[in-house]
């Protein structure tokens, strides 16, 4: 595969990144994951967005046009002939010395890679994560950044239990995501996700639901979850239902209606 | 300077990590941090037992034998000139394709650098984070892992505010410790310390001077900070003593008698 790393198209098998670079050393860096279809990233523009805001909260530069990001991804799509890609735009501090302090002159590291699109949307059993717990008091729980391990710790203890993924209660005990999407629950008249002010991520696909079907952010309890008429899951590569948590089924325990109708949307945007 | 990479030593010029390293990409691994003088690498044993302890939980492979890395951090030290040094172990989840889920057969990557020891004895001056807050409800909290990026927002707050370092508090509110060290502080008739419950690493000094002092782990507020006479921070490079907080002097705003006797300790250990 070819990826490009710092501007320059390369193969992975020859691309490297330094020993001292602080997104190996320090987990100091951001990301995104972006869906693209008919050699065309999903939903760009909001994904740049975020990755930019996320950037100068973390005083990481970040000088590099959306122009000239877009035309690498699609380079990049045509090079490694892929029609559908899961694009990933990794943003580290780049190389530093010892110590939490950034260098005065910062040298990011940008590296795009493309894989082939492969999207998800069986029905998933999952369990609520007793390891760990998001932290909502941080502000890193609203940027996807490179410190990612509370979500593979989550991720270990599903595949464990033979689960599809884990959910992450706050601090507080509330709901907050899974270790790699945004939670939505439907109960009789409305659909609720989780506030980001309670620890989730704000997530694109998210915001788009949450645009198109005037979705209000709350907090949720694991009992409003559990009493919930259907449920699911969303990311940037897509949405899949919830039909268990813990072995107890979530509805009727299938995919439901609205949730099917939710799914159809968004295959359509 | 000539570094240790997955057994060999090699110029770190000349050195680097693949770009789907999962230390890289989402800040999958762990580290140590440890102070060698006259040669020797102190406490390494101590040193050792928490990265075992810590990959175990990770489920990270570590199969080199403790006197193979004793005689790594020597021959790194020799063959860079250094008596005394600053080694950094650093051991991460190592290759890995798209997602979380680690691959079944993990080849970690090991990492050994070193440099000049240069320790801070200076009185410290620091500020509470109110950016950001220890997570003490993941496990994480306990461990020295790649994913640090917490620490390194509140330190660059503390960069902001001209301060030497960051207390950071946990999701309750009370201490946990500072972006690189424990905190002690000493109140008429006892020396106090936050319990890992609260949130706080279990440093190697830290267990040093707890068994040498008789010191009990607890809770800390802010309000117990503040009143108290002195008070200290330890992490394996050494001790500094903490003068001010918020820019209010604990207890008389000097390096106080005790903390003096205990940097005399610390010194001959």
């Amino acid at each position: 595969m070819i990826v490009s790393l710092n501007g320059v198209m390369i193969s992975d098998q020859d691309s490297s990144i330094s020993i001292y670079d602080r997104g190996f050393t320090l987990g100091d860096g951001i990301f995104e994951t972006i869906r693209a279809e008919n050699h065309e990233p999903k939903f760009f523009d909001h994904h740049m967005l975020r990755m930019r805001k996320s950037a100068k909260f973390l005083n990481i530069p970040f000088n590099i046009t959306n122009a000239a990001i877009y035309k690498t991804i699609t380079e990049l799509m045509n090079v490694n002939q892929l029609q559908s890609a899961v694009i990933r735009i990794t943003l580290s501090r780049g190389k530093g010395t010892r110590g939490l302090v950034p260098p005065t002159h910062q040298s990011p590291t940008l590296l795009l890679t493309s894989v082939q699109l492969a999207t998800n949307t069986a029905p998933a059993n999952v369990i609520i994560s007793k390891k760990t717990r998001r932290n909502e008091c941080s502000p890193l729980s609203r940027i996807k950044t490179l410190s990612y391990l509370d979500n593979i710790i989550a991720r270990q203890e599903a595949e464990t239990e033979q689960s599809d993924d884990a959910l992450l209660l706050n601090t507080q005990g509330r709901l907050a995501d899974s270790t790699i999407c945004n939670l939505f629950v439907i109960t009789d008249n409305c659909i609720i996700t989780p506030s980001e002010e309670e620890g989730a991520l704000p997530g694109i696909t998210r915001q788009q639901l949450m645009k198109e079907y005037n979705i209000k952010a709350q907090s949720l309890t694991v009992e409003k979850l559990m009493e919930s008429k259907e449920a699911f899951l969303t990311n940037s590569l897509g949405i899949r239902p919830l039909v268990s948590v813990d072995g107890n089924p979530i509805g009727s325990g299938q995919t439901g209606q609205k949730t099917k109708s939710i799914m159809k949307y968004f295959q359509t945007t």
